[in-house]
């Protein structure tokens, strides 16, 4: 089948075998799936990541939930934003047939372990034609929901947690700096639950008009106006919560630099990178820095419940649309920010 | 008087003129002052951390509570964790009298704003023979308290105040990495709140024994057995709090490598210099990093009395007794953690 495939920390199309249903498993039909920021980092920064990892892994005990890491020269498909039809079904499935509309919890289990889907070099993501995921790990997708806006459950996923774990709460204002999709699904959420004002700060006209419709209440361009001046000048006085939603080394010491006594500031941009910040900032403000990843099911599920209910309006987000031999091209057009958000693989 | 004098980054003795209480305010002679770890460092690191500071006033709106920066060319008498006699009333004291024993928070405020006593060029601290503060931040020492015993009030507050800030509750563990004044101080109010275990983990065998004493039920040289294995061995199940009291360049870094996964680490040791950390280490493990400083009136209050009442016994961290004109010598000494804790300054 056709898959773009990472190999060596480079991008090609290519054919690679099918992958098989065992059991507990399903094997779908990728209808769509979302390129993800992070998979753009993993091309350029992943060897620095694994190096990390290793080292990280090495001074924790093994625990039986870590994803095995994938083998840098060895086949990788990533994409793990997806939506899928259901093709066939491996021994013991019992709640899922042909024909059905999923997305799953990307991670997949046998008897070898835990695997990331589209970060393993067993389980293809969804660059791919097709792939496999647990049935335990999978939600059909309710209402009739387009396959397109199913598949962007994973980056809302990502809002959800975020904001959930910023323990922020009616009475807050929230600044979310960077209105890539993670920034974006931050706001989302946070409009979900009430919280205002909600200010946005991004170079790009595009995504700040992104911004504005999933409910930002102010959004600024940093270069004319920081978004923290933006804060004081319609608010400053609620407790401010900062999602720090860039991922560029710079970003923390320069968030810490701006944010008033006592924030919190969220970091669910993922930099990849050493980087370099000033312990007194944190320590002059007492700020808090709460670094964020992924999403619980619980909290993957709520977010495709909130855009099946049509709670919120993500289709503008979509930007464009490729096939699975565009994807290397997809991969340099999301470097400008002002043509793309997120773009889908349809394959 | 004779008084410690910081001019330009450096430490002399001299004689200084005598201060004068104004409106609301006390002379006192010093009777004892604890020499602070964040004196020591800020003879070396005080330039970068004074030009960070003035980087940090202008990212923000000024405010009348922020204290007035000393002058580092002009004299400066450093020394905030002081106990005094009341020697003279200023114009309108009307709850102290000659002979008080007081301690006092370490800001003086006056018609100009705010300064910090012993980081000010108008209000000498108590590496001097006496010094003038505000009776409404002042608070009779009880009980007959000792002076040398009442001067441990502000570094424990340090201690109830960050472990205030973590959160920490019944059914989390701590761990205490640096077991100087702040890490000790933060065990005896971790030990009063009945939490436990405690790990303490420190090179120096006699800070060790200090961390004992004072409560921890595990200490360890982490050369030989990392903190956070201690913690594995005796439970490594309950939340982790992590308290980093080293303050260099590198501990964070170190802390959230070792830290377990959804840890809290409080940043109280004060690192004046620019850091590395890797965010991936805190993003894969969901961290959270609270940096903290300083301590509320009610803190400061609270660790009197908690001193006061026996409730906790801080003597045995008293290492060393100097007159002011041997502070150069015991600044000096203090770079030795196998022979010292808490100087005191006893004029």
């Amino acid at each position: 089948m056709r898959a773009a495939v990472m190999r060596d920390w480079s991008l090609r199309v290519d054919d690679i075998a099918e992958p098989v249903a065992g059991a507990g498993q399903v094997l779908t039909q990728v209808l769509a799936c979302g390129i993800c920021g992070s998979d753009l980092h993993m091309l350029v920064h992943g060897e620095e990541s694994r190096r990390l990892s290793a080292e990280m892994s090495a001074d924790q005990p093994p625990s039986a939930l870590s994803p095995i890491m994938f083998e840098p020269h060895i086949d990788t498909v990533m994409g793990h934003e997806f939506c899928c039809e259901v093709l066939d079904l491996g021994p013991g499935v019992s709640n899922l047939k042909q024909g059905d509309i999923i997305v799953s919890f990307p991670v997949t289990f046998d008897e070898q372990g835990v695997h990331g889907v589209g970060f393993s070099n067993k389980y293809p993501g969804g660059y791919s034609q097709r792939l496999v995921v647990n049935e335990m790990m999978s939600i059909k997708v309710p209402n009739g929901l387009l396959p397109e806006l199913a598949a962007l459950t994973e980056p809302l996923a990502v809002g959800v947690h975020a904001v959930e774990k910023s323990r922020i709460a009616q009475g807050d204002a929230a600044l979310i700096i960077g209105l890539g999709p993670v920034g974006l699904a931050c706001i989302a959420e946070l409009k979900m639950r009430g919280i205002g004002p909600i200010i946005g700060a991004d170079f790009s006209p595009r995504r700040r008009a992104l911004a504005e419709h999933l409910g930002a209440d102010v959004v600024v361009d940093p270069r004319e106006v920081p978004g923290i001046e933006a804060w004081r000048k319609i608010d400053g006085q609620k407790p401010l919560v900062v999602f720090e939603a860039v991922g560029v080394p710079g970003m923390i010491e320069q968030t810490m630099r701006m944010a008033p006594k006592d924030a919190r500031i969220l970091i669910v941009g993922a930099c990849m990178q050493e980087d370099r910040i000033h312990p007194m900032l944190g320590i002059g403000k007492e700020l808090s820095l709460q670094f964020v990843l992924g999403y619980s099911p619980a909290e993957f599920g709520s977010a495709l419940s909130a855009i099946a209910e049509g709670k919120v309006d993500l289709s503008p987000l979509i930007t464009g649309r490729v096939s699975i031999d565009d994807v290397p091209q997809a991969f340099k057009d999301l470097g400008n920010p002002e043509e793309h958000a997120k773009i889908l693989v349809t394959p």
